[in-house]
């Protein structure tokens, strides 16, 4: 592993046990046990580890949604999604603990996250259209439906790791990203075809239980 | 109206112009033609102003839910729990955009904003469970559906705003206001009664159209 790549661990993991305000440069240096000088050899500062950070998420989100999708889409492949979404969630806790604090604060990142919003909205649209053309899903009736369903999801799905911290849980665990699959789940589950639905339940059920 | 509700509505109409964290006491003195002193008599400082808004948003928002709701809820009435809760949001906006900023730095704030929604949980349970019993609705085939129902409905009404702002639209307007109610609706619609839910979105669109 590369010294970036070790800045970046140590970083990840003080973040999320922390939380983002609360780490700053000479922290990550001292837990890694390397002089500030060094750290700034390859970060100029926070702000620059938090966009180095969130480059890996973009890049690891934008890989779950497409990975070896070929229609149709299998029951599995569609559990998938949401295990592989809610496992990146954990890893990145720290980043959607503090998305409005850190978007606010960072215009680059700020942009970067709103292409990575409308990326993931086109393609969690493409996606549900897609369930529909394979016959696992109907439609919703009202026009732009399918939009609206991905919507709600993107909302779920990037909320909840702040919904459990405000509901007043010290530190999110992974129980309590096991309830939010659950819910970003339940969105879908009315317009799935019975079989199909079932059969991903059952991946998910398999999946998530020995974490609980 | 007395000096403390005149304090109270021009810190509501700052707070949402420019964001509660640009907005101090000295500001709203000054908008408000009076001397600091004369503000504090009345509020020892901006948390105390903020606490004093949330009460009001924590008793108006409890009256949506619960006022002259009479068994069975009429389909004008479930659409009114919509109209009336975005109405809400759009006079408090400045709460629900700096949500965890407001919570993080006020322990009481965070208690008393979690003891709304656990209410608010509860509440919104109730209501689709009646909405169940009354034949509106039929129920989620999955053990704690309609509390995930509930959830979901609470997590895309708290989040709204703050999606607003993140995608980059400087100010929230009325029409991100319609635009939410339909997300939200959409959360319920595939359960909904066919005519019950044709006679809810009449409501809604008749209320709404003008707005847009």
């Amino acid at each position: 592993m590369s010294n970036r790549e070790r800045i970046l661990e140590t970083a990840l993991e003080l973040m999320n046990e922390a939380g983002a305000q609360a780490v700053g440069t000479s922290r990550i240096a001292q837990a890694l046990g390397v002089s500030p000088g060094n750290l700034y050899y390859h970060f100029k500062n926070r702000e620059d580890i938090v966009r180095a950070l969130f480059a890996d998420l973009d890049a690891e989100f934008r890989a779950i949604l497409v990975d070896d999708v070929t229609p149709p889409i299998p029951a599995a492949r569609f559990a998938d999604f949401y295990l592989r979404s809610f496992d990146l969630v954990w890893t990145y806790r720290f980043f959607f603990g503090a998305l409005h604090h850190l978007l606010r604060r960072d215009d680059v990142l700020a942009a970067q996250y709103r292409a990575l919003q409308d990326w993931a909205l086109a393609a969690l649209e493409a996606i549900v259209t897609q369930l529909v053309a394979d016959g696992s899903m109907t439609s919703p009736k009202r026009k732009g439906g399918l939009r609206s369903l991905a919507l709600n999801t993107w909302l779920i799905w990037m909320n909840w790791v702040r919904y459990v911290q405000i509901s007043g849980r010290e530190t999110v665990t992974k129980a309590d990203m096991v309830e939010g699959v659950g819910q970003i789940f339940d969105l879908l589950a009315p317009y799935l075809e019975p079989g199909f639905e079932q059969s991903a339940r059952r991946v998910l059920t398999r999946a998530l239980k020995p974490r609980l």
